[in-house]
């Protein structure tokens, strides 16, 4: 039954079913790709299984700065019986490999990256000789193949480098620049364009001492870059019907997914769903879900774009955002977030109510143990958020025991640095 | 003694002398710290503690949509015994919350996020009340305080909130905002200029199939980067002095930290150590560190800012990155790596050498413990650090047993997704 003062009742529906109709639907505009210069893909979510065309290093190269010598010319030597080479050439990293050779008794002054001779098959320090009069001489043997890299050694020609999701470290992009090639296809990112709602904020640009800073969507903009996105504010719009519209339709306008924070409850001033709806099929999709904070939390569709409804109070945002924007962003972007399995360090009691719950935890360190510690507060505390790295979603019903094995979902990477 | 073909003879210092001689030094400048606005301020490194100046919330606020009112009135509430309270205003968030007031038998509709009305201590959630004709009827009592957010509850005035060192998440950043600060004090990023020399190279943006091209750079940016400095590629220098020289001239004017790779070992081509000291006293400070790969790294002063060599094979040039230029650049940027305790997956022999050993290795979680599984390979060898996400410094004459405690640090916190 519809309240006086209430715009509507949600219909909660579980969050598994949720993801699915969010993510398994085939609105959802088809994964894009873009290809960028090997120089600026760091970071970048290979969207292609690369195979190397090349062997690299090339041919085999001398490691060290040395001679190049046939390792069976070194066979006893020693202090007492040193062995003495006659120096031929010398090669450096530039030098064509294929017009110089050593034979027997003889050696090349090569420098760390020369190519080998022909003929060679090893190369003695220069620290480990001594030369004079265009000889060196050896006081030990020189192992075959010692101070070589073989040709292929690092990357053989067709072998399989790096995969599709894989994200570019910068080893990871040396690498491709080590085989040469000189762009890459990665995942596009996502642009996200964000609307906060309410009467009572203010942009922090300005000032305003009757109202409410808007901070949340600063937050969400933050979150959406570390998950691959690419976040644009659009500011503010006052709890009116015209005005939420006209801004979901410049977000249509810019952006691959809109999202909107608050405006999304049952009050009388709560107009996004109808907003989302005036813009005709399929509208809402999805309003209410059985997860506390964020039951009033939503998304659908707007000219073909996926629109998510955050909740306008932080811990119901920020469920909001981890349960429904960061998968949705992370299809486009090809990122995750990372989940580490952890013991809880206290109890928690059921609840009797058929909801999951997010639940914000402190993950640190004991003892080489992973230990989650719930970091309880009100739902309009932000500072809960500053003292936690990560989450965990408890299922309607479940006890947990203190020591109990939980996955915690960390807010982002970054949240790394906050372990100890 | 000095050989023919060899420039010079290192005289290695352990590295615990060269960390000392590197970071103690007089001659690293004064770290520098910028203000930068919020918005802009995600993942940079606090340079103050932040205390608040105010209260958030500033007021008693309501966080559900419903009615504020005085719990003493809903004593006994029940199915068979409502209570009906009069509803005599309404509230929003953006409403002053000085000149209303709530006596007994009254309620205040209320939006989630209004200031509580005077005389209120609980709001009732909307689902949980039915309204007709300007009343409304709970079937419940309401705790004292219950669905308020207390003014100060968040963050207390005068409350420490965030510390100097403190990396800016997004809620840090939320936080912030939420205060009112519209600027903060971080440490400036460092700028770090970066030569790569050697006659072997060619820029990857050009063609030389008789050439290799320089792909260490682009990694050295990338790391150096994550690591929170700005990188700027000054392109390839041939093995030439005075080549070597302009480039460093070059790099003094633009940058914070000289970052050179290769010719710094001790073969005729190494003519990076002479152009270093070209520039007088104090010139190069360190050369040769007991430590490999890496033995030939090195650092010096160049015009009062601090010049790292790193050698040009990939091993010793990242073994030079992590244990010398990493700690230099983080502290001008505040940003450590993580380091992380794990379990060597096999024995590791004694090396007879003096010297500590930097091993690459590939960290992953087994049933809840982390594996350090170490990556041998060629010195030459990048496909050694793809495989890679960390590694460990073994002392001299160190034997490692399979399953002994080992300290990795990660190559960076994205690693973290190459966890499992």
């Amino acid at each position: 039954m519809q309240r006086a003062d209430q715009k509507r009742t949600l219909k909660l529906i579980p969050y598994g079913e949720a993801l699915k109709r969010l993510l398994g639907a085939a609105y959802i505009k088809p994964i894009c790709y873009e290809t960028v210069p090997i120089e600026r893909s760091f970071g970048r979510v290979l969207a292609e299984d690369v195979t190397s065309e090349v062997d690299v290093p090339p041919t085999d190269r001398a490691v060290v700065d040395g001679y190049a010598l046939r390792s069976e010319d070194t066979l006893g030597a020693s202090p007492k019986n040193p062995v003495t080479l006659r120096i031929v050439g010398k090669l450096y990293p530039w030098s064509p490999s294929t017009d110089v050779h050593v034979s027997a008794g003889q050696s090349i002054y090569v420098t760390c990256g020369a190519p080998m001779p022909q003929g060679a098959d090893a190369a003695v320090m220069i620290e480990n000789t001594v030369s004079r009069d265009g000889k060196i001489e050896l006081r030990g043997t020189v192992r075959t193949g010692e101070n070589i890299a073989s040709g292929g050694e690092d990357v053989k020609k067709g072998n399989l480098i790096l995969r599709k999701g894989d994200v570019l470290r910068p080893q990871d992009v040396g690498i491709l620049a080590g085989i040469e090639m000189r762009e890459v296809k990665v995942f596009r990112k996502p642009v996200a364009a964000i609307i906060a709602t309410g009467n009572e904020l203010f942009e922090l640009s300005k000032r305003d001492p009757t109202r409410i800073v808007d901070n949340y969507a600063l937050i969400v903009s933050g979150l959406i870059s570390e998950l691959g996105g690419v976040p644009i504010r659009l500011g503010i719009s006052p709890d009116d019907l015209s005005e939420i519209k006209r801004k979901i339709s410049e977000a249509v306008e810019k952006a691959d997914i809109i999202v909107t924070i608050g405006g999304c409850s049952v009050g009388e001033k709560d107009l996004v769903p109808d907003a989302v709806n005036s813009f005709g099929e399929p509208g809402i999709i999805v309003h209410g879900i059985r997860v506390k904070p964020g039951k009033v939390a939503g998304f659908g569709v707007v000219e073909g774009k996926p629109i998510v409804m955050l909740p306008g109070l932080i811990a119901s945002t920020l469920a909001g955002f981890y349960l429904i924007l960061a998968p949705l962003i992370g299809l486009y972007s090809g990122l995750v977030l990372p989940v580490i399995s952890a013991k809880t360090n206290h109890d928690l009691q059921a609840d009797n109510r058929p909801l999951y719950r997010f639940l914000p935890v402190h993950m640190r360190r004991v003892n080489g143990t992973f230990i989650a510690e719930l970091i309880p507060a009100g739902s309009s505390s932000l500072s809960r958020f500053i003292k936690s790295n990560g989450f965990i979603l408890v299922p309607p019903n479940k006890t947990l025991k203190k020591g109990e094995e939980v996955n915690v979902t960390l807010f982002s990477n970054e949240e790394f640095t906050h372990f100890e």
